[in-house]
């Protein structure tokens, strides 16, 4: 057992969601999240700054106490979750994996499409875990920056976000993919248009993927707290606009103890 | 004479179109460019993040010398010029003045929209900067943050972007404008999308104004050097995907100095 808070930071305040799946597993666990919605988007900076920020963001959750450490961006996992594995020494796990093999249990024809930021994709992460994992599929990646931006501007069912939808997934859809990895924290909340144009395939969101792995993982290195409070403390390094509305949206459930914290980087 | 440099800043690369419209008038004249990509966009942050990263921009620009500051990024100058010009020694000028006035001078109806990032718009900037001016106009604005997006995508004709051009134009066709300010660097880059629509109005792209007033107020200050070698030096926060390319679009001639720079920011 071990009373420390576990720390999980993200690009912004999409990651709550993982919060959330944490919270629906083992309620009593302490969380400090933190939010670098100064630096937001990732997914369209150099792999350096991202890096960069990625040890900032595990530096501060360590200088708090946590005693695993979760990164819920996929573009920070992307670049950055090698070199916080061997930097800290409190464990570090990452959105990538998780997800990855939830995908390669669900697909039959082995073609698995992965949609997320330019830079995710780019990365070239998936590919190196499905083939960590030891699972042998095709992995299609296709960048799709637009998704987020229509995600913050609330277009959730509006006609443009459909032609979008239906550029960017063309040709996932031609390539007959039976499963679809949702490798963004804002692409959920596109899954009905998206799903409209990729009809009854299999849909991989790994943050309920992640949320158990960390359960299962804080067992199994005997770091879970069963009778801990509960406590959620948010941390963000910019009070962007409408961010409680937005954050407890993420979060389903009142935001209480948050805080715009600097960082001291760039 | 004063043989310093101008300064100037963006919170991206779109500003280097200020730069190539001030050498278009004065070839001579030497230039720092400071782009603050690593908090990119500004339009989504909070104004007291703004307000931060813009005096840390200047305080750079005013450390290597710079004669004179220009705000390039419009979200900026909604929120930080009046902080900037009591803070600095040196003369700060933003872009929303001189857009404002060239408006001023074209509308016949009076009716003058705006279109910018979410944050130039709710900061209610443009209102007072024609209010300033004694220009009676009745101030239309629209926040269009999904245009950044769309051509940092590139997809300046695509019909999605027609598409959301239609959604957030109808209301100042509706209010019968006859002319439009582009409050933002990157939407001159869907000026034929957006004509399309609008159809013969006026429209004001206030790089153009920017580079006639930095030219015109550095004579008046006796602060031009009209022996110069044109050097321009290019600082950026990160070296974002395809910063070089871009930049070279916005500023129509290759970069040739560039550096990453770190502020010690957030």
């Amino acid at each position: 057992m071990n009373t420390n808070p576990i720390g999980i930071f993200d690009s912004g305040i999409g990651g709550l969601t993982v919060v959330k799946e944490v919270r629906k597993i083992v309620p009593n666990e302490d969380i400090i999240y933190l939010g670098d919605t100064a630096h937001l988007p990732y997914g369209t900076k150099s792999v350096e700054a991202i890096i960069q920020f990625s040890i900032a963001n595990a530096e501060f959750l360590v200088s708090r106490g946590a005693k695993f450490i979760v990164i819920a961006c996929y573009s920070s996992t992307s670049v950055a979750l090698d070199i916080l594995q061997k930097k800290f020494s409190v464990p570090v796990i990452g959105v990538i994996k998780p997800g990855a093999k939830k995908a390669g249990s669900l697909t039959h024809n082995g073609k698995v499409g992965v949609i997320g930021t330019t830079l995710t994709i780019h990365s070239g992460a998936y590919e190196k875990a499905f083939k960590e994992l030891n699972l042998p599929c095709e992995v299609l990646g296709k960048a799709c920056p637009l998704f987020v931006s229509l995600v913050e501007e609330g277009w959730l069912d509006h006609p443009a976000t459909e032609l979008v939808a239906q550029t960017y997934l063309k040709p996932l859809k031609d390539d007959r993919i039976d499963t679809l990895l949702l490798g963004c924290t804002h692409f959920p909340l596109l899954m009905e248009t998206i799903k409209k144009i990729m009809g009854g395939i299999n849909y991989v969101d790994a943050s309920q993927e992640l949320g158990r792995e960390i359960v299962t993982r804080l067992k199994e290195m005997n770091l879970n707290n069963p009778e801990g409070s509960g406590k959620i403390s948010i941390y963000l390094t910019d009070f962007s606009m409408n961010f409680k509305e937005i954050g407890e949206r993420f979060l389903g459930e009142p935001m209480k103890n948050f805080y715009r914290v600097s960082l001291g980087i760039v």
